[in-house]
């Protein structure tokens, strides 16, 4: 498994972001398309948009996949009390799935195929789709029910996630049984994916909550997040190694092995109030230079992260609170967790502020859909984040209101269902 | 202004939407970026992304100009009482809407730039920006009080849209001072320019509420709407005519001439409920084929929409409450008005459908941000969409939860003030 999944990504652009990489260099609430980062400098064009990306493998695509421009993040609930009902359903996933990505529907489109689609993507070109499946505690055990006989097969990794400081988080936005990420170069692909599996669902399972996200990114220039700062800058500083930070291995149930785990988090940034700072404040927050992307006191985008460096008085040049700091690898045991985020625009709606000035009203509903595959959530994510929660300056202009974390089973092979290993089909 | 105002046009991809042609195409729900439409069957390529529009002309930018693939329609109520106030930021507007959509801030950055730009759309390119701005009803009279003494300069054209029959309007997605649509081929470049002006706006407006919009268009081709039905079929049948049906002219006062109104409209579609509809009834809802395009009973996409037509018994093809039928020019005194709408996709939330069979719970929260430019409300959006309100068969899947109307004031030329002319600056 190792060796081959190694092989099966050699040839991509993937990155693995470390803690102290792009994590610090834009902020958790930021996004960071894969594809680009690697190539910042070179001029190596970008893949056509309308690509097909491989379906099968010994990892579900979407996961070291170099980042499409666009995501549908969908959690979907079971309404069945029957096991045969959810087998039937992600079989129903895996096939129109493997349609979807591989273009059969757009690529040699007749009538008949409004039959069993809804049309909206005719035309569009597959636009790299790629379809990640993953599974909620409430598929192995929902109100303490062990509604489909797989209690004893959750794996351990699969925790709820702890509470954070500072989390606001809305019922209607955590939580689930099944997740599914959709990503592509074209808005209306993704959706459109995600609608015709909520259509096989019908019956059986309904949208809990959902969220469509955006990457600024395009051609080879790497993006800025929507605080303005460079992301991804310095990834990866060491050679990315899947099969230790993201590929599950013999350390869980065996049916886990080759997937992940997905955490995915819908994060408010107040912008207004941010846009309300001058730079040298935003700067001490962050710990980088706004234009440049350099560490303080650093000059150059791709200087390393000195976190001992200090200012004749002795004062350190990155704060101790700067998100830089507090995310850095060497803070956190060298974790590292693999990103696949986007940036959320819904628009504006009321809200309160919960730091100073503690404003409320109108202000915009954006910010960050982050999105992060990892071994075990909670070497991962709630270990780079707890310390976050607590210390980050960063706190004061960011609100986690949404939160799921999915058990993403393996690839399979043409033929194949997601999830065969844990029903044994 | 009549000829020259064609003349900036006519090198320009531009395409009039009839109410007989894309409105029935795809449904008064649908978006239809007018820079595809009129190439179809071509191979000219489009233009590169990050093209720059022209900011200063007889026009204001974003009307008349080829759609882009993203925008952000932004609402903005003023909470000064001074008239100066207003004029300031109008004059802080135009200047920082010169500067973006003209590619200054990105061309040519230094770090200095970003004392007075947030910085996130630095390396994206102007991506064909345009900022489109409007006057609404607030401006001029805020329950009852003349606030900024235009009372008296306030077109009659600009009119409270009246209650149409189904509209489940939130108070919040409803009515505002002054209107931006920001459009560009970047979403982040869209939303920045906005926040920019918000910037600017601090202390003496606010945003009242906002959309961001896609379109799922790109190269050459013709897009689907979110109902997966073509849109911009049949546009324009007749030549374009800005000075009859976009353009302000004589007919009120001298300070709108070579402006235009805008009705935006969010539209919520209950997709669920549309995708569970079987192709022909959604094909009779609509009076078209859903894979071809072609009117029912016709071959192709291009086929002129036959009203007349019936079956052997004498039925009509296309039935008495199919959209296409109801929003036909033939059937609106040939009226027509230029679209600039978009799909939006803010995730899922709860709805209660208002049609049998009355669902509700956690839907997609996803339709069409509807934007048109007319020369008058009354003879536009108001004379289409009343009888659409009451007759048309896509009302079953359709809800008009956001509104407003606005009047944008003719463009300018450099040193000029967006208003000018209202305002005697």
């Amino acid at each position: 498994m190792s060796k081959s999944g190694k092989d099966m990504n050699n040839s991509r652009r993937n990155f693995l972001v470390a803690a102290g990489g792009a994590l610090a260099a834009g902020g958790i609430a930021a996004h960071t398309p894969a594809a680009a980062a690697p190539e910042l400098g070179t001029a190596k064009p970008a893949a056509p948009s309308d690509d097909i990306e491989p379906f099968y493998g010994l990892h579900q695509s979407g996961i070291a996949t170099p980042a499409q421009t666009q995501t549908y993040f969908a959690v979907f609930d079971l309404q069945t009390e029957k096991v045969d009902d959810v087998k039937a359903l992600l079989r129903r996933w895996t096939d129109v799935a493997a349609r979807l990505s591989t273009g059969t529907t757009d690529l040699s489109p007749t009538p008949a195929v409004l039959k069993t689609d809804s049309g909206e993507a005719l035309g569009l070109g597959p636009s790299r789709l790629t379809l990640t499946f993953g599974f909620g505690a409430g598929l192995f055990d929902k109100a303490g029910k062990d509604r489909y006989g797989l209690k004893s097969k959750k794996p351990e990794a699969l925790i709820d996630l702890p509470y954070f400081n500072g989390d606001q988080l809305i019922d209607g936005h955590t939580g689930g049984d099944l997740s599914v990420q959709a990503c592509a170069n074209n808005p209306q692909v993704a959706f459109h994916a995600v609608r015709q599996l909520a259509r096989e669902a019908q019956g059986i399972a309904t949208i809990r909550w959902a969220q469509s996200g955006f990457s600024a990114q395009y051609g080879d220039k790497a993006p800025r997040n929507l605080m303005g700062f460079k992301d991804g800058t310095i990834n990866p500083a060491t050679p990315i190694d899947y099969d230790r930070f993201v590929w599950a291995g013999d350390e869980g149930p065996a049916w886990m092995r080759g997937g992940s785990y997905v955490v995915a988090r819908v994060i408010r940034i107040a912008l207004e109030h941010w846009d309300r700072m001058d730079l040298d404040y935003q700067e001490q927050t962050i710990g980088r230079h706004k234009f440049s992307g350099a560490p303080l006191g650093g000059a150059k985008e791709a200087d390393p992260l000195d976190l001992s460096a200090a200012d004749k008085d002795g004062n350190p040049l990155i704060p101790a609170t700067a998100h830089a700091r507090i995310a850095a690898a060497q803070m956190n045991d060298g974790m590292q967790i693999l990103r696949r985020g986007y940036s959320y625009n819904n628009g504006a709606t009321f809200v309160a502020e919960r730091w100073p000035p503690w404003h409320q009203g109108i202000e915009y509903d954006a910010g960050s859909l982050f999105v992060c595959y990892q071994r075990d959530p909670r070497t991962g994510f709630v270990k780079i984040f707890d310390k976050l929660s607590k210390l980050d300056a960063m706190n004061q202009f960011i609100t986690h209101i949404g939160s799921g974390v999915f058990a993403c089973p393996p690839g399979i092979a043409p033929g194949g269902m997601i999830g065969e290993r844990l029903f044994g089909a």
